[in-house]
């Protein structure tokens, strides 16, 4: 909830958007239902659900891309995606490129592991796609072939975060919103 | 009032500006009155008028707008004007083409009845005119030949967005509001 | 104190800048004394003052600026002095002019008196000047000869606004910084 | 502590980055922990560590920064680190220059011991670094060449400035938000 609440209050969750979710074990997720502002959610606002990717009523139809990622690693103990601003302009302005690539700035040691400025982080962009289970496998196919990394980015669309835990999330939400308002401001687009 | 209060929160309606209606029953509606901080109005500062539009002393200049949304549509249930910087940026960099067109992007869905990005939503731009009798006749004759939509532009002026009830009002003034920044900034147009 | 807190909320009085006034009398105004943070300012801030000009130990360098306005005429109850960024990157961007031209925008009805965005109000640019009395008089021959309007630019500076009280004050900020940042933005100047 | 949640209401210390301090006597400092949001830092997240740069277990990485200032002056009580983005990219933009100029406006009088905005104020630039004691010793040299100055850049990574204590500070701080601000606005760069 602390996530959906610190996103709300940054304007990244607009008209209803965006979804939370943490893992609560091996099998299962905690994780935000579909609908709501997301910004005042409550705890009737977040449903339990397999990360196999059974098909609960109550969730939201982006919820097979939070199950990806925890099938993916169980390493993952949260998942966010929002639709700042920042994160979709990235997405568009680098669309062609496929991913948008951050390097040489001391914000990149807030991803976990990342112990210097001199680092390269590219962050994938896939085409948007109203098909979830169809854009799932495309994302896991993706990430099991060139690494996890700490996010992706849909076009048009918005941000995929994960962490260890709901502070790593947050931390690395926090920091790829910072990191595309910069490189984007950087060539005159404005956030 | 939770309408004024959040667009009153967000900036939408710097000095004084604004108005914000929902519908009573099929002849009358609640409208804020005129003048006042809108994003402090309370209950005095909103009055019973009827749609049909017959005269009342409190009403702002433009109620008449609000009145023949009313009258366009018995499923319209609110209706809010606000002065928002995106949306007159919009209104006068797309002035030439008449309307502000906005298309794959994923908060398009946030308007009721869209259930893909791969949506195209027109949202005409009329001239601004401070006879607003006039100005409503020509908003309701291009409306019921195009189709009603979820809001129109007043150049140099601001937007009127409406839906089913407030809730949908405030969710679709939220979208129009992103998806004006959105579409400008990636022309490089600062919102 | 509520214009200074307004001012405050919105950023516009930068590390202790800044200064608000409110006519007592005749001969009288309240202003906020020399230093601080105006967004916190107390009863113990605001000091009594005649518009004569005669000095006081704890007004401010700019106080002259005020009192100057008072005298212009009786019908200014209030005057603020804000270094906005809106005010400050209009005050240079158009510096060669001499003047801000703002038109055919709705929100020019916030201002007192304007009925119709067809209206077009030019708001006079002077060069900065430590000399306060100097600059005092400067100001007040030019809006003697072109007429007062509702403010003045201080070129890399700020702006000085004025009304019959401090609501309408209040009001005319809200609406040049609403102003200013527009017809940047147009012009693709970020603000 | 309310510099921290200061800078941390401004959105300038994302990621659990910055560092603040403040001067308890002629050898030792009051200064944040390493990691924590400094938005939310409260008594336990505050050490006592020596000027002289002696290790402590908990101290930032960044902290030999602080000490080196303390060192270079007695006069110097506080010293803040953010990574706001004004600073980030004006650090970037004027890196080839080496320095930021800052002049002819007026809120450079909010830094001590100015009293004209006719005033010209260089800002050093330095290449970022890892390695901590290397930056601090270049720091050192070149400031105690050029003069103390009230802040430096570090490019790609954000803002040092100090005062004679943490009002001052503040002020500082605020003030070079808003002068790296403007100056980039009025090149089209957006902050």
């Amino acid at each position: 909830m602390a996530l959906a609440h610190h996103a709300g209050a940054r304007g990244w969750v607009p008209a209803t958007s965006g979804n939370f979710s943490v893992r609560i074990d091996a099998s299962d997720c905690a994780i935000t239902a579909s609908g709501g502002d997301k910004a005042k959610v409550a705890a009737d606002g977040i449903i339990r659900a397999p990360i196999s990717g059974r098909a609960h009523a109550r969730a939201s139809a982006e919820a097979p891309l939070h199950y990806a990622m925890y099938r993916l690693s169980p390493a993952i103990g949260a998942v966010a995606h929002v639709h700042s601003q920042p994160s979709v302009l990235a997405s568009l302005h680098f669309a062609r490129e496929g991913k948008v690539t951050l390097e040489g700035l001391e914000l990149l040691k807030a991803f976990h592991g990342v112990n210097t400025h001199e680092t390269r982080l590219n962050v994938p962009i896939f085409d948007n796609d109203q098909d979830l289970e169809a854009l799932s496998a495309r994302v896991e196919a993706k990430l099991k072939a060139d690494g996890l990394g700490w996010g992706f980015l849909l076009a048009g669309h918005g941000l995929y975060a994960w962490g260890h835990d709901a502070d790593a999330t947050l931390r690395h939400l926090d920091a790829f919103d910072y990191l595309f308002s910069l490189i984007l401001k950087l060539k005159g687009i404005p956030v």
